[in-house]
This record gives C-alpha cells, sequence and structure tokens, in this order.
C-alpha cells in the first residue's frame, strides 16, 4: 500500500503531522501502508504556516500510483485551490485512490480537484459558511465524516481523529486499538475557559458541553 | 520571548509538532512567544523515526539563549542520550531557560543533563519501568506533569496537552482557551477495542475506565 502526505506551502503542521503518525504507527508495526512519503509539487524545502520546513520524498511526477492521500489544510489552501498542477495531481490521484482524506480546510482542495461534489463534508469551524455557500455538498458540522472513500475532518487536531477512525475501517478495530495505545492517544477531555461557548462552533462540540 | 525545539535523529514525530502547533498558534495569534525554532547539532536535515525530514533552522553554535526547551522523545533517545554535545546544550540551556518541557522518552534526555533529580516526572507508558530504574527519580503516571520548571508528558500524543496545560500556566486560562479553539482541540473520546486494558497502561488512563 501506498499512502501520500501532499505537501504545498503554509499548509498547517498538525493538519499534516497528526495522521502522519497515527499512519505511520500502523504502517511500522501493524502490517499498514509500508510507503508513506510527503508528495509536493517540487521538490525544494516546503514551509509551512508556523515555519516548520518538511523535505518532500517525491514531487509529483515521481510520485506512484497512491492507494491513499492524505490533504492537509491550512491558509496555504486559499492560494493552492488556484494551483493548477497541485489541482490536477489531486483530482487524478484522488479518482484513483481507494480513500482521500483531508483535514481542515484541505476540503476546499478536494472541492477544486471536483472529488467531493454532493458529498457529506466537513471543514475547520472558522470555514464551514464559507464551505457552504459553494452549493453543491453538503456540509454537516461533525469531527470526523466519511462518505464512500472521501474522508474528511474538522480543523487542525481532528486529522488525529479521522486517522485512527480511517485505520478502524480499513484495518479493524482491533488495529486502530494497538495505534491508539502506541501513541498514548488518550487525550485530556478538559475544555478551557469559555472560547468553545463562541457560537460559531460546530453541532458536534454544541453536543459535547450541552450533555 | 524564544522557543526552541529541540531536533535531533529518530525523534518521534507528533512528539515535536503537537506542541509546536500549540505554542505556534500562542505566537502567532495570542502574545505568545515571537521566536520559534526547530534546534539541531547541525544543520543538515534530520530524519525523524517515521521518515519526515525536517530542516533546522539554527544549529547548537548559533542559538540564542532560550525562554523554553522542548525535548521530543522517540527511538532516537536511546543513542541521544549518548550523544554529549547534545547532553551538554540541554543542559546548559535548561538550567537558564524560565522553563523545560519533554514528550513521552524525552525524559531520559532531561535526566541526562541533570535537569529532574529527585523530581516528579513522567514519560510514555512503555517506559515508565525504564524510568523507574534510574533511580533518583519520581515516577508518577499522570498524562501532564508540572515540577518547578521541568514539565513532562506521557507518550507521543500527551505533548498537545502538556502545551495547553503550559500556555494556561504562562499566559492564562483565556489564552489556552483561545489556542484550544483555533486548533479545534476538543478530541474524540472513542476507544478502540481494548488494547487501552493492557496492565501496563498508566494510572491516568486506568481512572479513565474505570470511572
Amino acid at each position: 500500500m501506498t499512502f501520500g502526505f501532499l505537501l504545498f506551502p503554509r499548509l498547517e503542521e498538525l493538519d499534516l503531522i497528526g495522521p502522519w503518525e497515527m499512519i505511520g504507527f500502523w504502517g511500522k508495526y501493524f502490517q499498514g501502508p509500508q510507503r508513506c512519503f510527503m508528495v509536493a509539487e517540487k521538490m525544494p524545502p516546503v514551509i509551512c504556516a508556523k515555519g516548520l520546513s518538511i523535505n518532500p520524498h517525491v514531487d509529483f511526477s515521481q510520485c506512484p500510483p497512491l492507494d491513499y492521500l492524505l490533504v492537509p489544510g491550512g491558509e496555504g489552501t486559499r492560494t493552492e485551490v488556484n494551483n493548477e498542477a497541485l489541482i490536477r495531481f489531486v483530482a487524478e490521484q484522488g479518482n484513483c485512490c481507494k480513500a482521500v482524506l483531508s483535514v481542515c480546510t484541505g476540503t476546499f482542495i478536494l472541492y477544486r480537484a471536483g472529488l467531493i461534489l454532493g458529498k457529506r463534508v466537513t471543514t475547520h469551524w472558522a470555514s464551514l459558511d464559507r464551505l457552504r455557500t459553494l452549493g453543491d455538498v453538503e456540509v454537516v458540522e461533525e469531527r470526523v465524516v466519511q462518505n464512500g472513500h472521501i474522508w474528511t475532518a474538522a480543523g487542525v487536531s481532528a486529522g488525529i481523529d479521522l486517522a485512527l477512525a480511517f485505520i478502524a475501517d480499513v484495518a479493524g478495530e482491533k488495529t486502530a486499538s494497538n495505534v491508539q495505545l502506541g501513541s498514548e492517544y488518550y487525550p485530556s477531555d478538559k475544555l478551557y475557559s469559555s472560547a468553545y461557548k463562541n457560537e460559531m462552533t460546530p453541532q458536534y462540540l454544541k453536543r459535547m458541553y450541552h450533555s
């Protein structure tokens, strides 16, 4: 199995590395994808939104057919939706992949690549209305959404939950359980102060603090 | 404020990038550290445990005095505890920093640097016994542990919880709340299958599933 992780300038670091870690654990210890790599349009280092500098493993021209593709979000998506080479790569690979996953505003790249027309999808809470204005997608306010071979996640850290749900779907709950234990992903449920009460927050979060 | 993130070969990716994302949000939007960078012994790319290739921003010789230092864990710690240049760097900076934070087996690097003698600390669940055998530290089975200016976290993903707790301590709950909202860190509480019932799991986790 080949699993490609898309790089582009000003992507959000945790969108990418949360899933990378979970998928990497699966591949390294639990018979998951043996070939996980970072793929970018070109080979020079990619500078992320918070300044991390990553070296791609392959460029678009060298990239083999992918079984799975993950597209992170971040402020860079605002310009990358107009990058024809990147959109063409996502469209071509995405139409042949067994599954395409996006985190946060990565959903806007899937949209431009024609992969989510009419589908149930989500994105970062602050971009839900912007996704709705596109019109021909069904926007839902969940943390992780599967619709056929398209998986989308809410903002930034939600990519970790996405990756575990995806592993459970492909390889079973036992494998997801082992990855969860290995990465010690038993997160604190602490809600700091009151920012989460912002009325723009998504339905899954409102359910969480009203229950 | 300067915040350094230590790089070394075969560090665990999420140990590093979980805190990097949270501290980066704080710095970029909420008056947190203005200078966050990756610091390594030398400037060539650092290859992490799951294959991510990162370019350092500075090497040890160029690194300014740090206000804060984060040390990730990973399989690379097994050899780095014997890297004199790295241990000297951590000792010298760590003794002058306002706070030193470690994630997962990064605790063993703090130990070798002489920063945690007699202190309450933690590490990845699978390394708790190995940490206990060192003898002159008090090992506790919590997800995040503060002891004076030393902060340690449990395995891999616990670095995210560590970073938010640290931000709340330094800048207040309101700021931590804003970072939590921005990164949409309202993680799922789903426990997959039964791996978490492993008898080696830490006390904080046993409390979680017995309650």
